[in-house]
């Protein structure tokens, strides 16, 4: 038997146990999974005789060291700033480690001492990072391949709720950590690269510079800049684009009316509100208008962001419930972000029988034989159900396909490892097209960046 | 003879050192001036003969240990975060000291070592801080006196052109430091008390949320909020006020024009932009524009800020010649606001001939025998000519008025102070008079916090 350990079993490790359940007969497996709480784990693993879980405190070296000592491999699904301990043992105790987290400064740091020792420390292998990184080198591979020249690429994913699930006027429901889509955009202004020359977006801006993609079948959706789109600039190999823009994607609208929450100061999580505990979500709202005798926070919120009463953007905020004066934060010292975010919840938290969508979209600009040309590529993955998400599986299934390759020796380079080589990417897009993760591809009319052609 | 040494011979020290120089007679008065360039202080003092100017390195101890030694109390008219060694050497030598800067933690720190020396370091006593400060005690202080209750605080200064050198669409020149104008405003919401309530401004709200003030005549202008209004309300003792609410003056239309470049994200001082030196002013706007094969950078702008044609913020921008396509950034990995600060300097530098002008109102409301009053002050300063600016003067008077009231003991309270309490203000503010700063007081009907009665 090779012993697989998974450390940490929560939303997104449905469907990786599942994955590795079903071949656990077959590629003789034993899978043990770890994690502060076992409940859910034990529900995920049912009966299943090559699985057991276990009680497994990250923070309690014996525990730790112990069951990766037992391990062949081991995955941490936990959050990312866990996993340094984690591939520390790894390499202490000889073992291989796959993580779906941005590889930090710490982790890169190990890259000496992993190779040192042959091991794979395999990160950046689920969604957003993971396919959007396999599928896109993929196609830039093939093109670099023929001897073509990209010229653009953007990339742009979103976790969203799916088509028979989507009823609110926002077209959106929290699928991911919530705090996240709140903060999101913060931290210093968007850059770019369009046409050749870098561009740039500070926050407040950033939702209402939105560009369109539509996807057959699904309709139009819209995409907002992401902080650093040129970090993969260099990884890629795309030093001499024209045009690099990676982007998250929403439907058509939502970024309209999320820029009011922006512009009203919500979102800012740098500071606490007075007495945030006894207000109502009036007067939350009314915190970052000015003080009247006379006129209502309703009236207040429309002039200053000069919203017409027949906009739909209004319809959104009330749909929202924030201008209620019986409904409490009920949060000690919580910053706008905070409260914000609790009074989404309300609305936006995915009810038992909905189901999310993953959606990525990228488009490549390339010069092969004196003509340009592009290549647009989409994937969209609906859920199951609140277990088998999307999110779930878009994360977990190259996560274990990963480490079953890793284990069987079919991904040999040894290092502190991003899926962007041929040896990684193309065992696992083939094998995610059994389970109907799949990119459709299509030649379009090169047209460049231009706004209007949008 | 007293000796008085005066560190720094900047801007501010013309009308500092003539006052000095104008009692040195009758009040047996030497002043040393010490700089690490002399050439104004020379000009200054010119042959004088109670005076002298000495090259003098802060950062040199010896050299300004004995200056210090030689002195009975020191002027620091340094940049604010050179003012500790200064004070750390005054307190060892058992010297007085007095500042115009807002007194820093580490100042602070000296406050018990000040006492046990029976030693006055004198810190915030120029005009902003300074001259507020006194002007708002003492009308707090006379309300209180009479058995008053403070309801409602609101102060604004303003360093602006005179009106007589105002010749441009802004209505704003440059007085005093272009930098921090071209930042103002940014760290985090602005945050203040209106009605009971806290308000809550972000950035890039704050030049959308002004008030208005009249002074008779010099006409109207506006003011947008400080970034924290409740700064000195322990201070003032002011904890039970309804309406809290500090501000910068600026005539009116200039916070709507500003607020352009804070949307396009021009004035961020958080980053720097790729190849700044090569930019033109016309790139440099661009680079916050999508990018267009055909449309124009102005229309772009125009789209992305909603501004008509026939709108006077177009020909504020037009005037700044931001669109130039020949002028060049020239400055090599700068931030939008280093880069924005030169564009705005082209323009806004004060021509030899031009005057300044310090204008500052408060409003104080009070319950008295169960009614409800309002004082409004303002004072409005305008200067001679370069040298002897209403900056200047406001600035540099208050701290020589102090200082020689401390060698007189007419000051006396030992430990770090700011100008609050009546053996302070009250002979001050009335030699000030002298000099033509005066405070205009009406009573006005209590209107409280009201945006429609601005």
């Amino acid at each position: 038997m090779r012993n697989i350990l998974v450390i940490g079993s929560g939303k997104s490790t449905s469907y990786l146990l599942k994955y590795l359940l079903d071949k656990s007969t077959d590629e003789n497996l034993f899978i043990t999974v770890g994690d502060l709480l076992i409940e859910n784990a034990k529900k995920l693993i049912n009966t299943h005789p090559n699985a057991k879980a276990i009680t497994l405190d990250v923070f309690n070296e014996s525990s730790r060291v112990n069951a990766i000592k037992e391990a062949d491999i081991v995955i941490s699904m936990l959050p990312a700033r866990f996993h340094i301990e984690v591939a520390k043992d790894c390499i202490a105790h000889g073992k291989h480690m796959v993580t779906a987290s941005y590889v930090s400064e710490d982790m890169q740091a190990l890259d000496t001492a992993a190779k040192a020792k042959g091991l794979i420390l395999m990160n950046e292998i689920g969604v957003d990072p993971g396919i959007d990184h396999m599928s896109a080198m993929q196609v830039l591979d093939n093109i670099r391949d023929q001897g073509g020249k990209i010229i653009l690429f953007e990339s742009f994913t979103g976790g969203l709720v799916a088509p028979e699930s989507d009823n609110n006027l926002w077209n959106y429901k929290f699928t991911w950590n919530p705090r996240n889509v709140v903060v999101a955009g913060q931290g210093g202004a968007a850059k770019f690269l369009q046409e050749g020359t870098y561009k740039y977006i500070p926050y407040h801006r950033l939702f209402r510079r939105t560009e369109f993609l539509d996807i057959q079948g699904f309709g139009r959706f819209e995409a907002y800049a992401n902080r650093d789109s040129l970090k993969y600039q260099n990884v890629y190999g795309l030093n001499n684009v024209e045009t690099l823009y990676r982007g998250t994607m929403r439907r058509v609208g939502f970024s309209r009316a999320w820029n009011i929450f922006v512009i009203l100061g919500m979102t800012d999580d740098s500071y606490t509100i007075d007495d945030s505990e006894n207000m109502s979500y009036r007067d939350f709202v009314n915190a970052f208008l000015p003080y009247s005798p006379t006129d209502s926070v309703e009236l207040k919120l429309r002039h200053a962001l000069k919203i017409d009463q027949d906009d739909i953007v209004w319809d959104k905020l009330v749909e929202l419930d924030i201008f209620n004066a019986h409904k409490m934060v009920s949060l000690k010292q919580a910053t706008p972000a905070q409260i914000l975010q609790k009074i989404l919840m309300d609305k936006w938290t995915l009810a038992s029988d909905d189901k999310d969508m993953i959606v990525m979209y990228h488009k490549f600009g390339y010069e092969l034989h004196g003509e340009k040309h592009q290549i647009d590529a989409n994937m969209v993955v609906v859920g199951n159900d609140q277990t088998y998400t999307a999110m779930a599986k878009t994360v977990g299934l190259p996560v274990a396909i990963a480490t079953l390759a890793i284990l069987n020796k079919k991904i040999k380079s040894p290092g502190v490892q991003i899926p962007i080589t041929k040896e990684v990417y193309t065992p696992i897009l083939e094998e995610l097209k059994d389970f109907g993760i799949v990119f459709n591809e299509t030649e379009v009319p090169y047209l460049g960046y231009n706004p209007l052609n949008n």
